[in-house]
């Protein structure tokens, strides 16, 4: 395909993504397919000659199309929203047209620097304290174990003595990312968490020391600013005394609420951060930036290049002592030039911008609580300090019977993303099922947030 | 910015990125810029509100891409090549419009199934066994991790027991990765290499033998085909031996030369590669696939599940049962849609236009080193059997004197690349300074190659 050609698909296919992005919302949320439907419409082998692209765009449209999930469907209120946003698809053009491997300084100088400035600007916009530096992971789940392993190394204590701490809320990237750094497994201590499901500090002290009177070596602490199941937020400051009179490790997952510490009215759930050693939060998801770009910031740099750096000859460059070589910041090699798409994004919607659309979310978010509150038969079991709120239904003839309302919640979730226009997920919460209504993606408006409680008033009824 | 607006500099973007195909070969390959520069041509902190994407796309084309160095210019012969193509652009055009998250077959249906049918596509290719599953890693080294980890896990001793081989040109991401695994570090093997820098099989053999008379439990060995310095062959079929005999679990890390593997002419070089566990290499490098895509293919998917899967409650589908769900196959939890650029990729250029390319890049390898072997004073120090060719300058006046020699072929290879029209990188091969001349940038031609050589020959006298 010459540049020629590939200008007339490309422009082809711009005309066919802003009908995406305007229309998006005319899909169905999830495809109603059945497994291995789709791989059975494609053929075993791939082709021994070239094919036109006219066909291979039209295969998109007619096969991939109609089976994806749709993601950046207004009515998505599943899992955490993972945000795209017009500049940052803009960004990733270029991103893939530049097609650069942003591992080391003079691989790419200006990915480099622009990562640096961006990773500062972020730093700043969530008001993280100045002695922390930045780095773009893939995810949360690569930053925590980044910052597990780093922990691990800076504990100096034999694997077998080290122990590490996260709430029984925690994501379960947590405990497979410690299993992974090779902690012991029955070293792993799920914290007990109080009414509002945050991390119990006083439980948590009581474990490390009672660890630390066994010989143990407290390495690393968990916690988290918006936990999955239902955005509770760990008492950072408590968390934080007790990792310092220990001398562990503390890692703060933000994963999706830490986009909310750019409103000053939020920053207060942030408090103690400063005690952190790392922390990390996920533009991809509530920041309009698309996946994969994850904001790991970490106070010791050079704990960290001592587990991750690794510069055999062919690697070395002239400029490697005045400048950062990515590379040697995390588990892979090759990058992505991640930074252009945060470019893009903070300056096409300034911080004020970003910060209306939070305040957007959140504003919807206490609206649909506030109609799930005034609905007999509805609980909310949980807080709901960002954009997501749990709920479930019990009917007053399954009062008691907890399996059987259980079940009652899961057909009536089935029910509601039944109608393809709205989407929920669930989590279980107490030992109980509950649902999860997600509120932040970009292009959600109240008009979808009146539907999906229409729908699930209804179906409950 | 609205879809209309999005249309409108997406159309303005397309003719950008058209132009910069048709004429990357006239910027420099590598920038001439000092570090820091760029950083202090860029505002310190984000905008209070949001700027016009006109202003935007400026300062993109003003102050990013002259600070850019250009992997896919046509003169670029540093590292491997990270090859990109207009199809594989295009699909990653989509896939940023799509932002699907592809963690579960639920949350992307068509993108999980695409990805395993073009990973059965590219195994065919390839000729891996049919016992092999694949999934797509971000890079090699995560993949390497991945195998790694598995096999320690499924040594099922304790971890201070375990041993782990590669060769002693084996990548840095082995090292590392073994680290980062929490293999003791005495523990990782270097076994030695013969004339070809290939891993001496009797010398594994030897060292594992010994190892387990000593009680220890070899659980891994990397074995390497094309290694990064010299594109080394390592024996996979005495190596693989080797492993079946004391049930270590053997990893092909062929990162770079395993798209080689498509010609039927190359595929000798992968004999015993049935004998292996798992086996990497990326279409990222050499098969015109935009960077991030890794094909990790692996023998026992149940040990795979057993160190990577986690399902918590929020995670969990009514389809788990019946799908692959590829969060599981390894460390993220969210994943791009990957599969489609491979899709676009192999379609657009057929299986024998894929071959075509690599075959005009391994005859034009060839025909640089009947130069450099035809030139006095040159001389190629490794065999190349894919698109590598290392050379080294030795002039007479120097003879004897390696750190004069190295210090003449640095200087010599910083004269090349000052040029700006082509760029080398070095490595060391018997602790020797050598340059690499790696051709596989895909609209690299016969005249990129001879201006490289003239440069060099030119350089160096």
């Amino acid at each position: 395909m010459t540049p020629e050609q590939f200008r007339r698909h490309a422009h082809e296919l711009v005309d066919w993504m802003a009908d995406y992005l305007r229309d998006v919302g005319d899909y169905p949320v999830v495809p109603d397919v059945q497994p291995g439907r789709i791989r059975a419409s494609l053929p075993p082998g791939p082709p021994r000659d070239g094919e036109p692209f006219d066909r291979i765009a039209a295969d998109f449209r007619e096969l991939i199309v109609p089976g994806m999930t749709h993601w950046n469907h207004p009515g998505w209120f599943g899992y955490f929203p993972a945000n795209h946003s017009p500049p940052s698809i803009l960004a990733e053009m270029l991103t893939a047209t530049l097609g650069a491997q942003c591992m080391s300084w003079q691989t790419s100088p200006a990915a480099t620097e622009l990562e640096q400035v961006m990773m500062e600007w972020l730093r700043g916009m969530l008001g993280l304290p100045a002695e922390f530096t930045g780095v773009i992971q893939d995810t949360a789940s690569t930053a925590t174990l980044v910052a597990l392993l780093t922990a691990r190394d800076r504990a100096g204590a034999e694997p077998g003595r080290l122990t590490v701490y996260a709430s029984a809320e925690a994501h379960s990237s947590i405990p497979k990312g410690a299993r992974l750094a090779g902690f012991a497994p029955e070293h792993l201590r799920l914290v007990p968490v109080d009414e509002t499901f945050a991390m119990d500090s006083s439980a948590l002290g009581a474990l490390m020391a009672s660890d630390v009177a066994l010989g143990l070596v407290p390495a690393c602490v968990v916690a988290t600013v918006g936990t999955t199941s239902s955005t509770a937020v760990d008492p950072l400051a408590e968390i934080g005394a007790v990792c310092r009179r220990h001398g562990a490790w503390l890692h703060v997952d933000a994963a999706y609420a830490g986009a909310a510490a750019i409103l000053p009215e939020r920053r207060a759930l942030f408090d103690g951060v400063e005690l952190a050693d790392s922390f990390v939060f996920n533009p991809h998801k509530w920041l309009l930036t698309n996946f994969d770009c994850s904001a790991y910031f970490v106070r010791d740099v050079p704990a960290l290049l001592r587990t991750f750096s690794a510069a055999p000859a062919y690697l070395r460059t002239a400029h490697d002592p005045e400048v950062s070589n990515f590379r040697d910041w995390g588990i892979q090699l090759g990058r992505r030039f991640r930074a252009l798409k945060l470019w893009f994004v903070i300056r096409s919607y300034g911080v004020e911008g970003l910060r209306a659309m939070l305040r957007r979310h959140i504003v919807l978010a206490e609206e649909f609580r506030s109609w799930v509150d005034a609905e007999p038969g509805f609980v909310v079991p949980a807080p709901s300090p960002f954009g997501l709120v749990c709920l479930r239904h019990e009917p007053p003839a399954l009062a008691g019977d907890g399996a059987a309302t259980d079940e009652w919640n899961r057909a009536l979730l089935a029910r509601v993303n039944a109608s393809g226009q709205v989407f929920l997920t669930h989590t279980q919460l107490d030992g109980r099922y509950t649902i999860r209504m997600a509120i932040g993606q970009w292009a959600t408006e109240r008009e979808q947030v009146a539907r999906a409680w229409e729908r699930i008033r209804h179906s409950a009824g």
